[in-house]
């Protein structure tokens, strides 16, 4: 094996300090443009490897950031991502993905691939209702690097979270319906074991309750967050003895596969049947019969994840948890303006 | 600070070897599932590290694979990565992401952040043109861990690539179009610096050559892959003496621009203008106006891509340089089914 390329070797080469080339390569301010590129184009030629990771060993720092997501390919957690990248950025900090497609072995093996990448911090939207159990997490717990949830949260004390007012949110999607003049709104929700799925089916119930409508169990359905469960569970709203005259869904996903099933039945769409998704995707705007949706902020809820978790970073003793809860948005659409078509 | 926990006192703790405890740890098949469970939920109560980076630096495997990409919001980089997951788990391998936002500097920073995560691989499909020219590429490459390109490739000595044969997409588009009886084909193209790029835009010419259709330069403007894009290019087209009656484009997202600009002029599709999009994204198919495109087997090609990876690591001395180009798909839709309107 040959020897090791060291930086006395590379401030021999350049007739410079062991000193000014690791400032050089640690990026000092101190140490001109110039300099810097020279030191770094040299350390490359002499194949120096500087081995942050055997410095981020010892300091404890890699300056990289672990996200865990569902699926990267919901416009909602990219997104977020790209929310979080812009404000870590401007921090040094670099951002590495990894998605659980929603599978709970792949998240405690994302957690473990993450924390061998010697990431500071992991922010995650969780896929694992029981995460707290797992012994990956657990093992993430005890590393007491900064950890935070963003959307698919479980309370856990000490552990801070961003989400929007899941609860508010369902609420605004029924108000708008009953306002629409719809008398029976049926409900596509999602594992309601998650605190966000439970919320917005909350928010559903309290909106009926405040308008007198009777709540009927048989217009709920929990299902999937794809087109497919949308179609799936529409047919089966249809066949019952007294259908729908509206659907809420808890994703743009399953609203979309519910307004596939209502067409290819030939129901009009707001006038005999409105439907309003959640994510505010980006199809359901640019679709003929755009779709009504619940806008989540998600840059906003990146860029605030990835301030609490600076936070967290810099004042390591003086640990504080947060619960960030940002406002949703209705956006109405032609697929629930049935007082209003022009919409 | 407290004495570090060492296999030893595992093995103390439940009465069994050391060697038992190192091989369960490491997930030796030969030790029982029980085992295996109770000794890492004895080192995870004993907080014992096992610190996989530090043998990561010693055995230099971290099972860790770098994939980055331009974005992880279309489907098409999305089913990539999927097809890259689900090859790479089999093997043990775990994936993580970084996207480049198509900045330059970003893709050197990403190569950066996966080098110091101690990624066994890179899989990229390249942001920068002159990516061969970057400090940080050359360092990727002096590592020489395994380096694969797909679909935004460039051509370097050594370093294997996985693409659809572009030329063949671009003529198959063109050559349909011809078919449908159009006779003014515009093309909207991506920089064509890059050969994916490049390669759609040189099948076009030759289709259009084959058929003894002229080339003009007026009906070709070279755009970005996204919505205002396409509309921007349209109106551009729209004003020209004789306007097209066809737009290729090698990106959905700028289709959908066209379809858009089309529409708000009160042109006809596919009667007066039909269109034909590159991707296959999935919005093409659910529209109302479904968009033909060019589908490229996403998940096929992060498969590829993957086992050319695991061939590349499991050959570490007999490296050979392979060039997979998979075959393109043509999905006829009703954006240009001017013949046949049932489509």
């Amino acid at each position: 094996m040959t020897k090791k390329t060291t930086i006395y070797d590379i401030a021999k080469k350049l007739n410079i300090t062991a000193a000014t080339v690791s400032r050089a390569l640690n990026k000092n301010p101190k140490i001109s443009d110039a300099t810097k590129e020279l030191v770094l184009k040299t350390a490359t030629e002499m194949n120096y490897e500087q081995n942050k990771l055997a410095q981020a060993l010892k300091n404890g720092k890699s300056y990289n950031v672990g996200v865990i997501v569902s699926r990267i390919d919901s416009n909602f957690f990219a997104s977020i991502i790209r929310g979080i990248e812009e404000e870590l950025f401007n921090h040094g900090y670099h951002v590495i993905i990894c998605q659980t497609n929603n599978n709970e072995k792949m998240e405690a093996e994302n957690i473990n691939t993450l924390l061998n990448a010697q990431v500071d911090g992991i922010l995650m939207s969780i896929s694992n209702i029981n995460i707290d159990k797992n012994i990956m997490f657990k093992k993430l717990l005890n590393k007491k690097i900064p950890l935070l949830f963003f959307d698919r949260k479980k309370s856990i004390p000490g552990i801070s979270s961003i989400t929007i007012d899941d609860f508010s949110a369902g609420y605004k999607a029924t108000q708008h319906l009953i306002d629409e003049g719809c008398k029976r709104i049926s409900h596509l929700s999602v594992d309601r074991n998650f605190e966000i799925f439970r919320d917005r089916f909350l928010g559903y119930k309290q909106a009926l309750s405040d308008n007198n409508i009777p709540f009927d169990e048989s217009l709920v359905i929990e299902t999937k967050s794809n087109i497919e469960a949308g179609k799936e569970a529409t047919k089966k709203l249809l066949k019952l003895q007294n259908p729908p005259d509206a659907i809420f869904s808890s994703s743009d996903f399953s609203a979309l596969g519910a307004i596939q099933e209502l067409k290819s039945q030939g129901i009009k769409i707001p006038q005999e049947v409105c439907v309003v998704g959640f994510s505010n995707e980006p199809f359901t705007k640019f679709m003929e019969l755009s779709i009504s949706s619940i806008d989540q902020s998600p840059v906003e809820m990146g860029k605030t994840t990835a301030r609490v978790f600076i936070q967290q970073i810099k004042n390591k003793e003086k640990h504080v948890e947060q619960k960030v809860v940002l406002e949703p948005k209705l956006i109405i659409r032609k697929s629930s303006s049935k007082q209003n078509p022009s919409k």
